[in-house]
C-alpha cells in the first residue's frame, strides 16, 4: 500500500471515530446510559455495526473513547475563553455554561448510573476529577483572582457547588429568570467578598 | 366480619404498603430507576409479588406513592429541627443533609431518568417542586431572614443550590474536609451579607 492510499484510508478512520464518539455524547445526554449501547450509538452515528465493532469492541471502550472525547471538548471551549476580560456576572454565566450543555448532561447521567455501578464508579472517576479541576482553574483565571488570599479558594469552590447546583436545577425545570437573579446577586457578594488582583 | 377482625387486616395492609414504600426508596437511591421495578422493591420488602400488585399495580404507582413517601419523609425531617436555634454554619450543615440522604439520592435518579423521559417528568414535576418549596422555606425560617429585604431571596435561594451543587459532587467523591471548609466559609459571607432579624 503506498503511503497516497494509506492516507485517506487513515482519515476516513478518524471522521468515523469521531462521529461515534459525538453520538455517542449525544445517546448519554438524550437517552442516559441505560440507552446507551454501541449499536444505538452506531445508528445515530449512520456508521454501520461491524465498522462501530471495529472502533469500541465494548461498551466499556465506547465510554472510555467519549469520556477522553469530553474533556477534549471542554479544553477546546475553555482555550477559546482565555485571556479575554469579564464581567463577575459574565464569568458566572460562563461557569453555569460548564453545568448545563450537552457534557454536563453527559456526564451526570453517567455520575448518577456510576452512582449505583461499581465499575462504571471506577471507569469515570478520573472524568470527574478533571472536569472539576479545569472547571476550577477557569474560574480562578476568569475571576482574577488570587488562591494565596485567605478564603478565596474556598469561594471559588462555593462558587462551582453554586453552579453545579443550579445546573442540576436546570436539568428539569429551566428557569432563566430565577437563575439570572440567582446569579446577579452572587456576583454582587463575589465582588464584595473577594480580593480582586485586578491583572487586566 | 366484625370490627375486631377488620381491624389488625387493616394494619396488616398499612404495614406492608410502608414496607414496599420504604423498599421502593431504597431500589432507587441504591439501583437507579432502570432497576426498580414492582418485582425487585417486593424481593426487597420481603412481600410476595401478589400482595405487592394488590398495592401497586404499575411501575407508575409505585413512583407515584414513594414521591408522596418522600415528601413525608422530608416534613417529618423538617419539623423535627423547627424552632431550634443554630448557628449559620449549623443551617448549612442541615440543609446539606436535604441534599445528602437517601430521599436525595432516590430524588437525583428520578430527575435523571426523567430527563430522558416525558412520562416520568410529568410524574415527578410536582415533587421536584415540594422538595424545593420545603427546603427554601426551612433555609428561611432557620436563618432567620425575611425575604422582603433587597437580595435575602436570591441569596438565600444561591444559598439552597450550593447545597444542591456539595450534594451532587458528594455522590461519586465524598470529600467532608472540602466540603466543610466551603461551608464554613459560605457561613462567614452570608453572615456578613444576610441582614438577620435575630428574632431569637
Amino acid at each position: 500500500m503506498t503511503a497516497a492510499v494509506r492516507a485517506p484510508r487513515q482519515d476516513r478512520s478518524r471522521v468515523t471515530r469521531q462521529r461515534l464518539l459525538e453520538a455517542a455524547l449525544e445517546c448519554l445526554a438524550d437517552l442516559g446510559w441505560s440507552n446507551t449501547t454501541v449499536v444505538v450509538v452506531a445508528e445515530r452515528a449512520g456508521v454501520s455495526r461491524g465498522a462501530a465493532q471495529h472502533h469500541f469492541a465494548t461498551r466499556e471502550a465506547l465510554v472510555a473513547g467519549t469520556i477522553s472525547h469530553m474533556s477534549e471538548l471542554r479544553r477546546a471551549e475553555i482555550a477559546a475563553h482565555e485571556g479575554v476580560p469579564h464581567s463577575t456576572v459574565e464569568v458566572l454565566e460562563l461557569l453555569f455554561g460548564f453545568y448545563s450543555g450537552p457534557v454536563f448532561r453527559a456526564a451526570l447521567q453517567l455520575w448518577v448510573a456510576a452512582a449505583a455501578d461499581e465499575g462504571l464508579r471506577a471507569l469515570i472517576g478520573p472524568l470527574e476529577a478533571e472536569l472539576g479541576r479545569q472547571a476550577h482553574a477557569m474560574a480562578v483565571e476568569l475571576l482574577g483572582v488570587s488562591e494565596k488570599e485567605p478564603g478565596v479558594r474556598e469561594t471559588v469552590q462555593a462558587t462551582l457547588d453554586l453552579v453545579r447546583g443550579l445546573g442540576l436545577a436546570a436539568l428539569l425545570s429551566d428557569d432563566d429568570r430565577r437563575r439570572g437573579r440567582v446569579l446577579r446577586q452572587w456576583a454582587r457578594t463575589l465582588d464584595d467578598v473577594l480580593p480582586r488582583q485586578r491583572k487586566r
